[in-house]
């Protein structure tokens, strides 16, 4: 019943059209070839142009051999920004020409668990653009459910702060700074000052906590995040990250602790530091169980939530960012050519040596 | 600051009047025994002559010796219902001879914590009853900060009912059915069915969930559980609890679960049975960690709580008692004489073999 | 942009295939006629033979010509189940001998509102059946974004229930109950005591107030209001209302105030009868503006809602009455069959008379 | 079982000290004279030497004599900020010579009202200073319930700052952005540039709305709101609002109307502006009704909520003060010794002429 079909039915109709696109070639390998450009499969698809993407640290998962649902010969990237160049007769919400944001999670809008809000885990889409069907680092994608997998871009936007809205904003703010529950005058924590990690601290100012601190171990990244507007920084190797909170709130913790990093460490120091009453959000994405510690919590009324994003806020965030609330494009170290996307991951990967945080890829043809 | 005062005050302030009470004397003993009668240390205090009384699971584990707080001489009991005797003077809602229910929980009404609703962490408070200071298995009991820690018991009112509503059911309410969001339609399960466990069944009703199982070990209780309203019961040790659970909701899980017993391997089933988008709702005491299957939950969107009843709920619950919507009685199966507290306490403490949920325990001079 | 076409497109296309169905044809006037028997107008759409449909109180005001959007013409009707007989390529859900339940709501589930949850005013939709576009009192109708505005009818299901389930119970709990913010111990009014006061009545239960207070001037719906849970009843004709309600709350008021009837005398009562805090939730479809008495309201902390039906709520209705919860069929008085439209419309218009609550109309030739 | 005493009590038991104050003398008069100083009546009270005081709106119409409860003689006057001269023995939180910010709104922190956080309908409270008990337009004020009516103030606070917290500010909030449910992204428009209107302007953007239109008839008031933060700002005398505003919304209209009048005309203003699924908030006091059409908004999913300020955000407030996000000295145009009230009066009730928003009042024997 999805629409969400794969290559194998692709290949049998369509006379080949060829782009360029990074593809994945099994662990550890990965390589900027010619593959077959993408078309229309159903009614709800639309084909899109891509003007602008971006690399995620899940794509460097993904090369790793971490992410079993992503086999060889997959396109990668869940990001960008691009023009409308085909569309499904069912498409209502947009015509070809547009230029639209490419939302990372695809959903049908129809299932319930869409009814309910919960687009990542739409029954016939969810987390799929790079990962279960071809993805955005290339010329061309195909787009399913395009009317609820979009979005279009408003007259005169920053395209590069847009590129921003495909994943990691929304990730941010819905993860981190919604499931936080953070309100005004709240002291909040975010273990992580990596993008996803200052994409909280960005969103987390819509709600004027007293004070957003930020823990991580590299300084460079702490000097940032002052910048992005936290209250105070705590490099972990050198401080006690508890003795300084506990004495900064009289001994109370944090009223928020956002983990933004994904392993058991960081997953402690959230619990070390909540208050009675806190909550911990869960962004990272953890490849090993943590140790929860029920007999020290369990009688402290704390909350602690888990998400993949939704992407449900993205309307909100294009509004905004058109109202200068936000500016995603802070988050932008550096930018590259579609041609050179080799080089962008080379500099992606090595994100503290290259000090950077979101690498910018155009499309040349077309930007 | 606090008038949670310690007995060694009143000692020193005190003509020795005398009272019947049981004592905890350290790990493994306790007896029946005369005891001083407490008075007014503070103009917000009231004392209460106790009518009825029961016997919390805590009450077991501060007998084990587990709960370091509670010292040998200190009178146990943190539920019940009485009269009161004499009163502090800056005491407003209450005069002597009002029939009163005793909250578990301490509150003073006015620290940081109480004002949000936290009356668990009450600065001056919460937990203090037969653990820091003396309890209501006794023939009069000191209640600290009477306006915000005593209710009135409506003209009428089954008195034995009004016994459950000082912990148990505000603990179940809160902690199992308001934390774990229980909506019309849900699809419920409830680890343990025990008293609190029941306590949790009969209020999740409050919310018209779609189903509500009950898992155990013990057929007894599971066949009360079917009588209190559960739609299914599980017997942990002859069915797979996944299994069902998957079968029965399409390979979802359950939209909430609530763990009702307090050690590891139920934790685990509720990480099991949770749809995405669930609900974990923790009201088990904990002696040690749990494992937390980030690596499986952290895309799941779910939520964890943990919480100490805050008896925020008991006016409303006392509302349900009185409109005949809530049963609470149901949960008693035997009683007791004060004079026989030793035995209450077998009983209770062999809960299985006694088939015994809750005991009430009535002060012969006076009901 | 719309898939809503009207019927000039329609008679272009199609051969004439004819349908028996209930026409309005201008104020005071309908007839059951011969009509064009509906086809799929875009691959969202889908054509359902009809199976049971009813009457409800907007089509009386219809009638009266109270409804400028319905012209001259237009197949009347809202409401209904049926089987599936064609479907639109992009439908996913559904299939060709489907049984389904309409939604009273078309939407398109892709603009603002509907990612909103406010499908009551999808751009594309909204209240649409029987009033813009042809209705479900006849032999087949056309259904709009299918996806989005049909559910699948649970296996064994009292399809007499499920018509119900169409617009009164969700109007009734999601402009009523919800939007009163009914809370388990809470005082509730309905004032009101037709399908939809009853309806509010049933979905009201869902959260254990302690009293449901029904208010009518017809002892005939009261008596039935008791039978349906109301805990009291008041006959505003030989009574004070406000008197009463006074005295039954200790001079406070009701938590909750539900206008169910549409005028301005019974709004005022509302505001009448409403506690500090309080929440009046209007489901009846006003003629007139009314008077706010913000003189004595401005400081009282109340809550005033008004909402068309969303049907955000029909999946979860399902849930409730498949368990049994609710039992939607009590609001059924008569039944007929579609031949005996007329005769219908003449039972339901004289509701007092007749005793009348809702009516089923089932489509003879498939039922 | 009230402690909000009558003077006559007072007269009685204490040998009279005077203090200066400014008395309320009937409809059209006051003066600033000699009173009795106030003594502690109950063990609950505080006696607060002042600091600083202001003027409210509400001031102004008691003066008209439109507020019933006061009566000739009364000391008005329920904002400031001072220091605990005298305390009762049953207040845990103060102690003499502590600096405290007054709440405009007594609470004992015990009733159900209060329990529940509607503190503005204390039983035993509520708005009572300066109303029904005199207030702190003098050298010195009896605070009744002192624990949960004062607050303390941070070393170090902008003392101006601080008794904008009194009242103003959490009527602003309180009242219109919570009430309001501002969300980011969102179109708030807020009708009325005074004090109050301001309040809420400085508030609303704790949640980064992307408009925030201020609408007022005063070009004056009106660049002072662009200067405080409003996007957008509308001289009704000059300019049709709502062609403005459905021009600025593509004809959807506002998400949030915040009416801070307290007259028909503007809550019609709000109706007319106030999109499907919008909310109304009303912190305007109204002397008349006003007509709500229902006949249009029945069916526009809308809210509308009245409210008398809590003050249950108070402590929220101080900490954003302290953090320095939220400058509440803004509105502070001038100062005056407490000597010179009746020139204060003047000032504040020639707002227009004299470009006034609040006054703060000193009493210079103390600051």
């Amino acid at each position: 019943m999805s629409n969400v079909q794969t290559e194998k039915t692709y290949e049998k109709v369509v006379p080949e059209i060829q782009m360029w696109a990074l593809e994945y070639q099994g662990p550890g390998k990965k390589d900027y070839v010619k593959k077959k450009k993408p078309i229309i499969l159903a009614q709800t698809d639309a084909v899109v142009k891509m003007v602008k993407t971006t690399i995620c640290g899940t794509d460097l998962h993904i090369l790793k051999g971490d992410v079993p649902t992503v086999t060889p010969g997959r396109i990668l990237g869940h990001e960008g920004i691009g023009i409308i160049e085909s569309i499904g007769e069912s498409v209502n919400k947009f015509k070809v020409g547009d230029r639209v944001l490419i939302s990372c999670i695809t959903s049908d809008g129809i299932c319930d668990y869409c009814k309910r809000g919960m687009f990542s885990h739409c029954e016939n889409g969810g987390w799929v653009l790079g990962n279960k069907i071809d993805g955005t680092q290339a010329e061309f994608v195909r787009i399913p459910y395009a009317d609820t997998s979009l979005y279009s871009i408003p007259e005169g936007a920053n395209e590069d702060a847009m590129v921003m809205l495909s994943d990691i904003l929304p990730t941010g703010f819905e993860c981190g700074v919604l499931n936080g529950k953070i309100s005004p005058g709240d002291v909040v924590a975010i273990v992580g000052a990596g993008p996803i990690g200052l994409a909280a601290l960005l969103t987390a100012q819509f709600f004027a906590p007293s004070e957003v601190i930020m823990i991580d171990v590299d300084d460079e990244r702490l000097k940032r995040s002052k910048e992005f507007g936290a209250t105070l920084t705590i490099n972990s190797k050198n401080s006690s990250i508890k003795d300084i909170i506990m004495k900064i709130t009289d001994s109370r913790g944090v009223d928020v602790a956002i983990e933004a990093v994904g392993i058991p460490q960081t997953f402690e120091v959230c619990q070390d530091i909540i208050s009675p009453g806190g909550r911990i959000a869960n962004i990272g994405v953890h490849g090993k169980s943590v140790e929860l510690h029920l007999e020290k919590l369990w009688d402290k009324n704390i909350t602690i939530t888990t998400r993949l994003v939704d992407t449900t806020t993205t309307s909100m965030l294009l509004k905004t960012v058109k109202s200068g609330k936000l500016k995603p494009e802070k988050l932008i170290t550096h930018h590259f050519q579609l041609s050179d996307v080799i080089k962008a991951y080379d500099t992606f990967g090595n994100a503290q040596k290259e000090k950077a945080l979101k690498v910018i890829i155009s499309n040349e043809v077309l930007s």
